[in-house]
């Protein structure tokens, strides 16, 4: 495993290990997996890597805290950072380069340019965290720009980010493929994050009612598939912790993020997510899960 | 020379002719040229295409009226076409790959991913032309995604383009390098423009007073170095061809486009760039020249 802290080096190196020739002397291009992350890595992140390494030649993982995804009262200065760690779990998952750039290696000077992805922005933690997709579209082509993988793997926790990365990959035909993955759940069914370090032991407690919340969708859907009513369910049922602070709380057709009234108003192909994001304390949570339609429902 | 039409087609033919095997068996990566048009080319295309042969081992013309780039009110409708000649030019030229798209396969649904570059955009043709340059950043970066070429040609009658292309390649770490080419002017002093075809010959005759006034920005500014100055004294030329409409007439700090009040404050590295839009009849025409900093002058 290296280490590489330069864009030019990382190039370098991918460029050199990219091409083999093969035994009838022509050449094969070997397949690039890349997973972008802010680092602390946890058992989630640990789901890419091992995923990654079994699809893919050469594995890139990428550990940057990317201050232009960062509103200007979050919690850029204090994410948390632990490098020596997340080198262990690196080395442990065979992960073949870690590139860990400085904010000025990837920000030489002030950036002027921006991706915006629009409509999937405007919905969930695009209405709450503005500006935030702008900074993760940016930097995660930046990132694609530099590594050039052919499958690039993010967690479905992050949902929304999930189906903004790729739209921009299609509508800027980029090459890599967006690969999903699962949530990964504490035992307890807390969705890993690396800022569930900030909860202290009760609010870790009560933010189990979000896991909690989504367990109950499908029965709920089973006897009502109003949208607005089951918003509201799950409100009401958050709301039972009693320092469960309630961002949003929201049901979308996805990927398209668009709203619908009932459950058999989903487009052909699309699913229905069920979103979350809630205070407790001053840690800011989120969770998910998606529901497919079973065709016996929506008649 | 093939022409395509496809984006996945060209990508096949582009992967497989880029690597060779060398005498030492170990593989060769060939230089892609890449000029992206809109057609209907004249000398000033000619020029490119000439320096990309000279410079790339495979070069790529691409032919696209990119619709994302017209306001509402321009004349993307009636923009000049004609492939026919533009494909003789491009095969006496020695291009390799011609790629001409249709408007549905470059946009198979509304693009929700726009490229925006600010400060650059604020001045001249982005203040006259609003939304035009998100527009071409965006269709070059798809293009950039789908040729991936080591250098991509531009002329500079397009200054503003080409510093917001760069930015933008800067900025998202793209990997081509852009090489900027000289104006090319007909015998009279005429940029060469694809629009220069709208013009009724009295229009024609009196566009000559752009390239003539930048011809006399060099002998203006030994004597006065203020840059309000020149631009009233160009306005004022401009404007003794009775039908000139002027859109604008700045000199800007290039490319950082950026005001200055005097020649002698241009930052180093920088050179001063006169730009000029001006209407003849229902025709916008752009012309401009870029002013190397003599160190006595500006002492």
């Amino acid at each position: 495993m290296e280490v590489i802290q330069s864009v030019q080096e990382l190039r370098l190196k991918l460029d050199e290990s990219k091409y083999t020739l093969n035994e009838k002397n022509s050449t094969d291009r070997k397949m690039i997996g890349f997973i972008p992350t802010m680092g602390f890595l946890h058992a989630g992140h640990a789901s890419l890597l091992q995923q990654a390494r079994e699809e893919c030649d050469i594995v890139v993982l990428s550990i940057f805290v990317n201050p232009l995804q960062f509103g200007p009262n979050e919690d850029f200065e204090v994410y948390p950072r632990d490098t020596e760690r997340d080198l262990i779990m690196a080395r442990e998952a065979g992960i073949d380069y870690v590139f860990m750039p400085a904010v000025l290696e990837m920000y030489p000077e002030p950036i002027k340019t921006i991706i915006q992805v629009s409509k999937l922005t405007d919905s969930l933690c695009g209405a709450s965290r503005p500006g935030h997709f702008d900074g993760v579209a940016t930097i995660v082509a930046k990132l694609l720009h530099i590594v050039e993988p052919d499958r690039v793997y993010f967690g479905m926790k992050d949902a929304q980010q999930v189906a903004v990365i790729t739209q921009m990959i299609k509508d800027l035909h980029m090459r890599a493929i967006v690969v999903p993955c699962a949530i990964v759940r504490d035992e307890d069914g807390l969705a890993m994050s690396s800022r569930n370090v900030y909860l202290a032991p009760e609010e870790r407690k009560q933010a189990l009612v979000l896991s909690q919340a989504l367990q109950k969708v499908n029965l709920w859907l089973e006897n009502n598939g109003e949208i607005a009513s089951l918003e509201q369910y799950l409100k009401a049922f958050i709301q039972t912790a009693p320092i469960a602070e309630i961002d949003y709380v929201k049901a979308l057709s996805y990927p398209s993020l668009t709203e619908i009234d009932h459950i058999k108003d989903l487009k052909f192909g699309e699913r229905l997510i069920v979103a979350l994001a809630v205070k407790f304390g001053r840690t800011r949570l989120i969770d998910n899960t998606l529901i497919e339609v079973n065709p016996e429902r929506s008649e």
